[in-house]
């Protein structure tokens, strides 16, 4: 295991800046049974391409739009909480693409990738949306059209704003398109050079599928510091069944590690440390569209305050809870005042 | 007083037709203090132009878009509610016109007005956005920047439909531009010739000072059969300061008259019958953006349905109290199954 040796860590301008998918959810209600007419995988997420966006945005019922994408989310999360933060994510220059700048600045977080040229005749790809359809129980299944996203490229990521955050967090969705990755490869060099820390989630199974051995060999060379998965994820990436025994296969390969299991709480380790917290109370589960992306908010604001283990799991459960209980991705409540009986 | 001479009503293939503003509603959250610093009249609708609206969004903070325009807002609650219906408004072929356009074909509603093209070098202007800053109390401070909605042109009303519905419902704020102006005249030439009601809502207490005389104009000349306002605008057309002076000075002028007055409930007149409902009770006023438009929408469909008058304002009541109970003005609860009880 290769370790780039980590220069002491000056302080810190930013806390997370974080690289992802630039995202306007699409969000409906929706029955059951719609979501089996339509073929789609409930509760999972899959790319889609032109004629099936049509498709399904067509079947699907009246909707509303709100910034999503996964690591975005996160940083609406961290900015809620008062954490410095800045995104690096690529929109298309048409009127999504402007609406997620918005959204995102408008929560105080740094945004300065510049928008993708749309010129429809040369057949220039608009801004991703992600068509998302809620059933009864609150479980969303998603439909992602990428769009602009897949080509952000990797001059769009800025070293110096990297060295100068705390935490880069990076989101396993944009791994899977061949720019982003090369630019992700770029920003974790950057961090490691400048002794950052490197948070990764794993975002889904399908991505663990085609490039797992990426992730496995990132870990393998000490590059990931912090790892967000859910219990599925873990599985997949670890190759064991039972959930124990993978968490504890990667003691001593990850210094922090974090599995959400949605409604049986979410497990943690940090060094030696080990800690646990149930799932917060919540009236009536809505829409659990960004559930992880908002544990992840409220791990790693706790993280980057120097609270403990616990401390941090708990923060990630009380974002979480907030964020299932609307329609949407994005915090909506004062996460800071639901947040502030945490201890340290 | 002259009246175009009534055609016996043939059956009817749709309830109601809707002339109105096709716009997608930007809404956040905002403290008054917001309001106050940026010089918006709080509760009020203003106009603005692409500069103010620059503006104004750059101050707002996350947002979230969903499909409103008065009119439209009203025939989503009466589709919800299980009427036929169409709407004809003018979106520019662009993404936010995709979304509205979606939207309300969504929701049940023929919506057949072709897109207008944009073409960004000659300045064509895009699909009308209305920016909505929403106060603690619920109380809504609309922007609407109108975009390509005041380029309905006359030829975009289907005379052929307008014949077919019971109601033809005009939105004033679509009297403010020209063009529209004119295809709302030509549309009820059409509906009176065809012995079809129409209906007009007074929108807002500017439109009234713009246009106040064309509107008592065509009260005199017997073309409206029924009149939604709220009191403000009641007493703006009539020069009526007491309220109950105001509405029994339409007695005899206008056959149907539907007053709003928020909290207190609403008052109507139909015929020589009169009617009063207190205002349902809601949990917690969220967003007040749509009420009136949805208190037209259940009082016109227990009207097309024949029901009683007093059964029309309670039917408009419980849209309102819907409506308000969350953000945006497009209905989220099962109207239906809400206004089950409510005898015909």
């Amino acid at each position: 295991m290769t370790t780039v040796p980590k220069a002491p860590a000056s302080a810190a301008a930013l806390d997370v800046i974080a690289i992802g998918n630039a995202i306007v959810d699409v969000m409906a209600p929706a029955d059951d049974a719609l979501i089996e007419r339509l073929g789609m995988a409930r509760g999972g997420m899959t790319l889609i391409d032109t004629a099936r966006a049509h498709e399904l945005y067509a079947a699907m019922g009246p909707a509303r739009e709100i910034s999503g994408g996964s690591a975005a989310n996160t940083l609406a999360g961290l900015a809620a909480l008062g954490a410095k933060c800045a995104f690096i994510g690529q929109v298309a220059d048409d009127q999504l693409g402007e609406v997620f700048a918005h959204d995102i600045r408008s929560g105080g977080i740094a945004f300065a990738t510049p928008s993708r040229p749309v010129n429809a005749q040369a057949g220039d790809p608009p801004t991703a949306r992600c068509l998302i359809f809620v059933s009864p129980d609150g479980q969303r299944t998603m439909n992602t059209y990428l769009g602009a996203c897949q080509f952000l490229p990797p001059a769009a990521v800025d070293e110096d704003a990297i060295a100068s955050a705390r935490v880069l967090y990076l989101e396993g969705y944009l791994w899977d398109p061949e720019e982003p990755r090369q630019a992700m490869r770029r920003a974790i060099a950057a961090a490691r050079g400048a002794g950052r820390e490197v948070a990764f989630t794993l975002s889904d199974s399908f991505v663990i599928a085609r490039h797992g051995d990426d992730f496995r060999a990132l870990i393998a060379d000490g590059q990931i510091d912090i790892l967000f998965a859910n219990e599925h994820e873990l599985a997949a990436l670890t190759g064991v069944e039972d959930f124990h025994e993978g968490l504890a296969s990667l003691h001593g390969k990850v210094p922090t590690v974090v599995v959400t299991r949605g409604e049986k709480g979410a497990h943690a380790f940090r060094g030696g440390e080990h800690a646990v917290v149930p799932a917060e109370p919540v009236t009536r589960v809505i829409d659990t569209t960004g559930a992880g992306d908002l544990f992840a908010a409220g791990f790693l604001f706790g993280h980057v305050r120097g609270a403990s283990l616990e401390a941090c799991l708990k923060l990630g459960a009380i974002c979480a809870a907030e964020v299932i209980s609307h329609y949407g991705a994005r915090p909506e409540a004062d996460l800071k005042a639901l947040c502030a009986a945490v201890p340290g």
